[in-house]
């Protein structure tokens, strides 16, 4: 089973190697070496080789790896194995467009509940999820085992919903908040800060114009 | 000016650190010391002085970083001093929600022209942005002067419309959609691949379960 110690850098690539290995599965591929592997992905195969090993190697070299114990042993890795509930606390556009897709429900991932402040929303359905109002969030959040909250509110509200949720028990947090939240020891935060990424964008067109 | 081999993990940082210095400013303070930064930021002292002096360095040691100054440096390192135009390819739940995200108004990204290839959508408003059908988006690249495109459409759609765009004249993708775009030298891709994100916070959670 994976090392403690693993980089982020090396993790960072393990859900792309699932999705180049998931549409070579698709298409019926069996076994794939890692100069097939390098040339689909576009990384050296060294770097695939010393990626692997920090699970163990995965096949042999030569011979190749098959196609579909690695997408399973990558999937384990990354805990796709398992089901995950979500909840996901603010229904705007982009709460809407997460529970809408159902990529990640192929993937484990269910949404269960969703909640808004805005009372317009609460009641109407988001695929068969209806929009609660945020008074039962906690009642909800203990009675559902929930694993995962996503949290497309604004920043001021955030900190304060998250602190509710770890009080409730939840263990992980997918951060669309613009602010960095405080959580403690064995609560995990994954951070999509969208303007972050945009930026990251105008600085290679700023280097590539100079 | 910034050198060209900085380093993805100093410019990942940047955009936080402009984040805690619009936060200082707004609160009206002058002037940090990189270990108030530090501290605010939770990152080390040493971590900050390295980071900055890729850039020059931005101010002394001891006295400290005047505040307006740094943040007014980073945002011009980040291409943010100028304004930026763009369309969204996509106008469903996400292209809707980064179109309505004022912030990014805010930063100088400013959105022109929505685009889907649904029909029923054709004609509505996303804020004062009118959705247009895809025949309209290449002359409307050419005509607007579009610096990035954004892609919220399907994966197996999204290579092709960036062939075309890249026809077109657009330079930069923030490509939303599930798969590694091909572009030539020159053209700057940044991804959210959003269930790569979740992955990452799933395999967060199975380390810290073990």
């Amino acid at each position: 089973m994976a090392e403690k110690e693993i980089s982020q850098a090396v993790i960072s690539r393990l859900p792309r190697y699932l999705r180049f290995l998931g549409e070579l599965k698709d298409q019926g591929i069996e076994r794939v070496s890692s100069q097939e592997l390098s040339d689909i992905m576009k990384v050296t195969a060294s770097q695939i080789r010393q990626d692997f090993n920090n699970f163990g190697g995965f096949g042999q070299q030569g011979y190749g790896y098959n196609v579909e114990f690695l997408y399973n042993e990558i999937g384990k890795i990354l805990g796709i194995d398992k089901q995950h509930k979500l909840i996901v606390v603010g229904a705007g556009h982009l709460g809407q467009a997460l529970v809408n897709y159902t990529n990640f429900t192929r993937r484990g991932f269910v949404f269960i509940g969703a909640f808004d402040k805005n009372e317009a929303l609460c009641g109407t359905k988001i695929r068969d999820i209806e929009v609660r109002p945020m008074n039962e969030l906690k009642d909800f959040v203990k009675k559902n085992d929930i694993d995962i909250a996503v949290l497309t509110i604004p920043k001021d509200q955030a900190v304060k919903v998250a602190g509710e949720l770890i009080e409730c028990g939840i263990k992980a947090f997918w951060n669309f908040a613009h602010v960095d939240l405080d959580v403690p020891k064995g609560v995990q935060v994954e951070n999509v800060h969208l303007s972050d990424s945009l930026m990251k964008l105008s600085y290679s067109m700023t280097q590539f114009d100079e």
